[in-house]
C-alpha cells in the first residue's frame, strides 16, 4: 500500500465519474462477497454520496443490508477476467476472491474489506436504500477513499493515459477511455 | 428522422450503459429546459427504469416535478460545446436550445421534447423521486426509445467505432471510448 494516498472525500466521486465498472465488496460477520457493478452514480456533493443499483437477488445486497456498509473498488482493464467472473457467479456458491486470486484486505473505517489489486477504494456507510423494480438503489456516504498515487493528473482528474478503467458496452463487450480534445 | 429506428424498451439502457454524458430535456406547459447530466444509471430491467441525480436547485428538476416526465438525449462528442453550455447555465435565465442551436422536437409518448441533433432519445415517465443530500434521484420508466440506425453493432451494443459518446473526467476534461480486447 506504500504507493497509495488518501483522497479527499470531496474528490472521491472522480474515481467513478466516468461511469467505469466497479467492484462492490461487502462483509457481514464472516460472510464476504464481491460483485461487479456497471450501474452506479454519484448522487450528492454535500454530504458526498455515491450509489449503485443491485439486483434484488444478489448476495451482496443481503450482506450490505446486514452490515449497513460497503466498499467500492476500482479495477483496471487488466483485471477484466476477475471482473467478469465476479459479475457472473454468486458469492452464495463460490468464494470469489479465492477463485479470482483477488486479495481481501480489511477496510480502515467500515466493517468490510477492499481488493488489494484495484487502483482505488472508497469506503461507504449505508445512507439509504430504495427499491426500484427488480433492483435496489444503495446510497452510500463516503467515509474514506484511497487511490494509487499516479491515478490523478495535476488537475485532479483521473489520468486515463496511465490507467485503463473498464466501461461496459453490454454483454461481453468492454471499452476503455482515451483523451479527446475539441 | 428517416435514419432513426425504434429501440426495444428492453435494450434502451444500452444507450447509457457506458456512463456517457446525457442531456435531460424537460417541459412543463410552455416552460422548457435542457440540462447536462453525468450522474445517471439504469436501475431496473423489469420494468425498464433509468435514473439520474439532479441538484436540488436545478430548473429541470422543478419542471420534471410538475410534468412528471423527462427525456434522455444522447449527444456525440461533436456537440461538446452545447453540452458544456447546457451544464453551465440555468434554464431560468437563458433559452438553452436557442443559445446552442439545438432543435427541440415534441416527444411522441410524453409531454416533452427531444434534441434533434442527438443520436438517440429515451422518453421516460417519472416512476419515483428520492431526495439524497444536495441532489434528488429521479427514476424514470422508459416508454419509448429511438436511435440512429448505425448506432448499434449486430451484437446489439453501442458501436463505439462509429459514434463518439462523451465521458466526463471532471472539470473541463472529457474522454471518448475505444474498443479494447483482452
Amino acid at each position: 500500500m506504500s504507493d497509495f494516498i488518501t483522497i479527499p472525500i470531496q474528490d472521491s466521486h472522480r474515481l467513478v465519474n466516468t461511469g467505469n465498472v466497479i467492484l462492490v465488496s461487502a462483509q457481514s460477520q464472516d460472510k464476504k462477497t464481491v460483485t461487479t457493478v456497471a450501474w452506479h452514480m454519484p448522487v450528492s456533493n454535500q454530504p458526498k454520496l455515491l450509489s449503485c443499483a443491485l439486483a434484488n437477488k444478489r448476495y451482496s445486497l443481503e450482506l450490505i443490508k446486514e452490515s449497513r456498509c460497503f466498499c467500492i473498488n476500482i479495477p483496471e482493464f487488466k483485471l477484466l477476467d476477475a471482473v467478469v467472473f465476479c459479475g457472473t457467479y454468486s458469492g452464495r456458491e463460490v468464494d470469489k476472491c479465492k477463485e479470482t486470486n483477488l486479495t481481501a484486505v480489511p477496510c480502515s473505517k467500515i466493517h468490510g474489506f477492499y481488493i488489494e489489486e484495484c487502483v482505488a477504494q472508497i469506503e461507504c456507510e449505508l445512507y439509504s436504500m430504495i427499491e426500484a423494480g427488480d433492483h435496489t438503489i444503495m446510497v452510500g456516504n463516503v467515509v474514506d477513499a484511497m487511490a494509487q498515487k499516479h491515478l490523478f493528473t495535476p488537475d485532479g482528474v483521473i489520468d486515463i493515459n496511465k490507467v485503463q478503467l473498464i466501461h461496459h458496452l453490454g454483454g461481453t463487450h468492454f471499452g476503455i477511455l482515451k483523451s479527446q480534445e475539441k
